[in-house]
């Protein structure tokens, strides 16, 4: 094995582009200095357009399930129903954060490879209209799922006065994202996914109407207590110690994304999905999830005929490539190929190849290059 | 155009490895201290069996031309006359730099694009039989040819007592070199080739037969002079003031050649070039040179029926891949694919899928996926 040579493509962490690693490096800033205060203000109102908000992005040191709670403990209260919407292993993690602080979980059962239904969420809303809050997962990394967060938003509003809260963690930034004009309450996401950064900084942003429950909500918290991150946000500071270097390297990540242009960014990430659930069609091996509902950021496969555990070992064997398995009783059925952040047609292009050579190498026969030239066509159709 | 993600496939510089990248970043070390000359130390016996040889390797803080200066400089005099094989631009480097010496040079010509022929070598040596050195180029970059260095050594020595001096500078690292078991007398590298380092460090290695020679010259030279090279490498020192992170990247592109295996090595090579070539076979586009005169570590290509320069635009302005060119007469004629160093067999397999997109996208019609497909199955036919 070539030993300095790996291609990581799990749906997080993402490589790293050359240029964030390199800003990583510069020198240690004080964390109470001016330095510091320039660079949060540079970077502070970067991040609105990618939440699609005019509200505060709030920067926390911590990574993705910090900002999970974040949004937990500070949005509702011990003893507070709120509706779940569990489509996958993230779903899960919400429902285990509320009922680790004694808040009524009324768990939506989502089919996993599944998306959720607004007008299911119709019916359990009717039958529950008390409730503080319904949490979802935007993209569900463990299926490859975009779930249909707007129209969620809009019926969680016609039906109820609970906020919507999402979990962003493995779409932010990679797909369009328009937080106030859906009435997205609380919107959270972490560094290490579309953000091309290393894991560390998980970001929180909410509309003036979760902000009001926010301000009243009693409930205990202090490193999660976003009050804290507004209030010194304003004055381009942290509460507490950040994690300088990553966020040396936030500033330049908002710049490459700012040079490529935001709507440029999910067009990549939209074709990168069509090039990679392409490519498994024409090699006639069956996805987890509907076209309708997948993701730009992660594609999930569910082979029939060969073993995704061994696919999976040979192309790590062989090229030094990672993809992911699956989670919980998806786990050995099937694999997740991440195609999200620092990621372009060129590497899907690449790790279709290797797939390829990769199945073939396991006997699964295919006819070497279809895939590749179905990746190849759906670039060249743009 | 996605900003920060380019794809360097020319032939040198290549790619650098991580680690060596972490490495060139250590702390600066004083160039006399004892750091030093572990350093030095750990490596000079590491480059021994990359030239396949016992002599010492020197280590000079230069690009490769000065290599090949050197070896004019301190193997022959004004007046001398030798033969100087040129198959391509860098078999003219060496001649421009004899002329400007005063040395009179017999050029044997090969046509570019075709390897030298030691049966053409032996007719031109028994017509010069006085000749104190033959020059010639093992890998020349320009055409993609390599050169039968071993053969052509066997005939400088059965028709002479001519110094046979070879420029490695493309191929050395990344194909089999046994200077001492062929005879080569003076062999040369630079460090930005299948080394994996960036251009500043040149390597250069004399026989028991060339240090005669060059002990007794009396040309003036000064930092080039390898006697200087050579002694204070016995004392695990520099003469001059060194690359000092070029060195310490060294160190680790030698651990990554050993951790890997330099036979493997060699043999990744071997299969990146079959893989290239398979491709460009079945895509039914012609290559420059034969099969068999063909160099492991880079591919030249020589389209009839569309632009290589449309090709090269294409590839560059839609996903940063940059390939090279023709030089002097070939410019705008071929392209380069350079395959060496830090490069794998994912690599060509990402290259030619993007080759093909850029064909299909200039408007040479081909079938997507067939040169994928044939590097596929090359690879897969090991």
């Amino acid at each position: 094995m070539y030993t300095d040579h790996q291609i990581l493509r799990i749906p997080g962490p993402t490589p790293i582009p050359p240029s964030i690693q390199r800003a990583m490096t510069q020198p240690m800033i004080g964390h109470r200095s001016q330095d510091m205060k320039d660079l949060l203000h540079g970077v502070k109102d970067k991040l609105k357009p990618i939440f699609g908000t005019n509200e505060d992005v709030l920067i926390y040191t911590a990574s993705g399930t910090a900002a999970l709670e974040t949004a937990v403990v500070n949005a509702v209260q011990p003893g507070d129903e709120v509706i779940v919407i569990v489509s996958g292993a993230f779903g899960d993690r919400f429902t285990k954060i509320c009922e680790e602080y004694h808040i009524k979980v009324h768990k939506y059962d989502v089919n996993w490879g599944e998306a959720a239904d607004p007008e299911q969420l119709t019916q359990y809303l009717k039958s529950i209209p008390t409730v503080k809050a319904v949490f979802a997962t935007y993209c569900e990394t463990s299926t490859g799922v975009l779930n249909p967060i707007k129209q969620l938003a809009k019926v969680v509003h016609q039906e109820s006065e609970a906020l919507f809260i999402v979990d962003g963690v493995s779409c932010i930034g990679g797909t369009e994202t328009k937080m106030d004009k859906w009435g997205l309450d609380i919107v959270v996401t972490g560094s290490q996914k579309a953000m091309m950064l290393p894991a560390g900084l998980a970001f929180v942003a909410a509309s003036k109407r979760a902000w009001k429950v926010i301000e009243k909500n009693s409930h205990p918290r202090f490193y999660l207590d976003m009050r804290r991150y507004r209030d010194k946000l304003q004055e381009d500071a942290s509460p507490f110690t950040p994690a300088v270097s990553l966020l040396l390297g936030l500033k330049q990540a908002l710049q490459l994304i700012e040079e490529e242009g935001l709507s440029t960014v999910f067009q990549r990430h939209h074709l990168m999905a069509k090039m990679t659930r392409d490519a498994f069609h024409a090699l006639d091996i069956p996805l987890l999830t509907t076209d309708m509902d997948a993701s730009p950021t992660v594609t999930a496969v569910k082979p029939n005929d060969f073993s995704s555990e061994d696919l999976r070992r040979e192309l790590r064997s062989k090229f030094g490539l990672t993809i992911a398995g699956g989670q919980q009783h998806l786990k050995g059925n099937i694999f997740r190929i991440g195609h999200m952040g620092y990621c372009s047609p060129a590497d899907v292009l690449q790790i279709i190849s290797l797939v390829e050579v990769g199945l073939q190498s396991i006997d699964k026969t295919i006819e070497l290059g279809t895939g590749v030239k179905a990746a190849q066509t759906a670039y060249l159709d743009i």
